[in-house]
């Protein structure tokens, strides 16, 4: 009996105590599609979200309970994949209850996905999953060993078969692994296998900023090994391309042919997938420019004499002449570089260039470059 | 020459600007092996770091200049991996201004390496780089898929050798990533083979959390998919281990013989590396039991009737008696888990069965773990 009286005074103690602290959640998708973000900070004087889940980008107070934690709920939200930041007394910081994080540029960003939509292809669901791989290839044109990301599709390890790749780039201030965490391509290309819409392959992701050696996360201090992101990005990308292809061409069991292999890029990535299909011109039958920068580089109005940038149009020409069977233009209309596709329509309108054309709404942002990819990859190898 | 003025008159507002704004750094390893943390928060009360870097571990102020910047600077510290956490008017944050961080058991700590030492294993250097693979192998024994992490050395994708395995596994509340996290395996394999000190070896990392696929960060919110950190842990995983062993035979090019296969991991590993050893007794002729928890299991006295534990010490006799090349047992003078590692030597020195016993200083700590990995694997596969 007394056994009996100190189990239940230990529990009425436990039941006071959980009462008396009340638990703070990692974020909560609420029933309808709201979102609930939670932060424990007795001691802090405001605690803000910014970022995707406070409508308009501004920046949201939350709201502090008498135990001290804080909350922000925000309006029902469309199935998507949202970024957010938490400000703990004007401090920006990754929500510490959100294991989901995303490294960008060096600031580390928190996410949620809201299924129920075009988020659910962003999810790991319950189909087979492809590998990621993270490699080295030696950048002979550069001097020194970069990394790239490697998404193989279910079964890859296991069968004989070859597979189509498609080269796929990213945007400036980004790196290897942008296109797997904001860009969700394994997710993305395991959901699309698995409902049948698109043609198993491997994808390739490179990194753009040819004066690292690879994102930023694994290195800290001042090791040898130093990744600089962000930095400069000039034509050495194009330059080095041929080390990819080669690595990639002995490294994997792929169709090494034209209709093997597709190039797309974002932005930046835009650019140099416009540029390395001109320059690498029996190499594709894929190209897809996604708020891209296509344009003939010039210096004081006259064109940039880089030979890899040299005689744009007549190398734009060219590789149409040796066949192409997709040429695939994307940019949304808020898009500040909407002029450079529009550049590129004209120029190919003017010679009766086929290509297709996807104008979205939105502008320059990872909902766009998600969707493209969907879209684009759906167009491949087929 | 007005163009001029205006120059400078932009260059000193620049500079002014400047001097009025300094900036805070990511974490700066000093000439004598101090690190400084920086942190800007103006509006902050009191900003403090915790972790490795505070000696004792101990929670330090951090020191707040007139531009809002705070700045802690450690003593000099021994070349190591030290991980902290900021905490910003009580709230336990990632560094925001430092790129390297871990996620463990759904928190984010950050970490520097201090070079010079030991801590040249745990750094990228300029050396051939092998590659990192997370895969999806199906646990038909538990009913999903679940993702491991696998290192492949430098030369795996372009040439045909078979390779030895090194199956590695990590603590309670650990995941598929805390060997490459915490651990840096892919760092100390590349930087050992370049060193001609270990043969070359594949390294499958497990997740021991059975109840779980993946570890968290790949997926938020309440997705299908659903990366149970910490959760319980029974015999599943000795249970289950047929289906990686499966998996891994079947994808990579590896020795299927005993000679070709090791098993080693720390702590809750520990325990299942011992378990898995004895119930697969014709697979590995190498066992590693890092901080360990060896043991006959239990229950009101009489040995556990469950396959998998049952009959412990017969199993190990039949071990020893199948012929072993290693049996290594590795913990600190400190860890609270000592005499497990001890009942383990007794019990073996009652039979006069060989083993390698490194007992170092210090406790149970990943500090230790990458010592012993560093070790062990020079001793295996010879």
């Amino acid at each position: 009996m007394k056994r009996l009286t100190l189990c239940l005074a230990v529990l009425t103690l436990a039941y006071l105590a959980s009462a008396q602290n009340p638990k703070a959640y990692p974020p909560r998708i609420n029933e309808d599609n709201s979102v609930t973000i939670n932060c424990k900070a007795p001691d802090a004087q405001l605690v803000q979200v910014v970022g995707e889940l406070s409508s308009g980008q501004a920046t949201k107070d939350m709201v502090r309970d008498s135990s001290g934690i804080w909350t922000y709920t925000t309006a029902p939200l469309k199935s998507e994949m949202y970024y957010y930041l938490l400000k703990v007394d004007g401090v920006s910081v990754a929500d510490p209850l959100n294991s989901a994080g995303i490294l960008d540029g060096g600031s580390r960003y928190s996410y949620v996905i809201v299924p129920g939509g075009v988020g659910d292809l962003y999810i790991p669901q319950q189909v087979p999953h492809g590998s990621v791989h993270k490699v080295w290839y030696t950048a002979k044109e550069l001097g020194y060993d970069r990394r790239m990301s490697i998404y193989t599709p279910p079964g890859y390890e296991q069968n004989k078969k070859k597979y189509p790749v498609l080269y796929l780039l990213h945007g400036a201030g980004g790196n290897e692994e942008s296109w797997l965490t904001f860009g969700r391509t394994a997710q993305i290309m395991d959901n699309l296998i698995a409902q049948g819409r698109i043609v198993p392959m491997i994808v390739v992701m490179t990194s753009g900023a040819t004066k690292s050696q690879a994102a930023p996360g694994d290195c800290p201090g001042d090791g040898l090994y130093k990744p600089v992101s962000g930095s400069s990005y000039d034509s050495s990308y194009e330059v080095q391309f041929q080390d990819v292809l080669d690595y990639v061409e002995s490294s994997y069991r792929v169709i090494k042919k034209k209709s093997g292999r597709a190039i797309a890029g974002l932005s930046m990535g835009g650019e140099q997938a416009f540029q390395t299909a001109l320059n690498y011109p029996e190499t594709f039958d894929y190209v897809g420019i996604f708020s891209g920068v296509p344009r003939v580089r010039k210096i004081n109005g006259n064109e940039l004499k880089v030979e890899i940038y040299e005689n744009t149009l007549e190398k734009l020409y060219k590789e149409f002449d040796n066949g192409l069977k997709l040429y695939y233009i994307a940019v949304g209309v808020d898009d500040s570089l909407y002029g450079n596709s529009k550049w590129l329509r004209e120029t190919l309108d003017a010679k009766g260039l086929p290509y297709i054309y996807n104008e979205s709404t939105g502008g320059h942002s990872w909902r766009n470059w998600r969707l493209y990819l969907t879209d684009f990859s759906q167009k491949l190898f087929k």
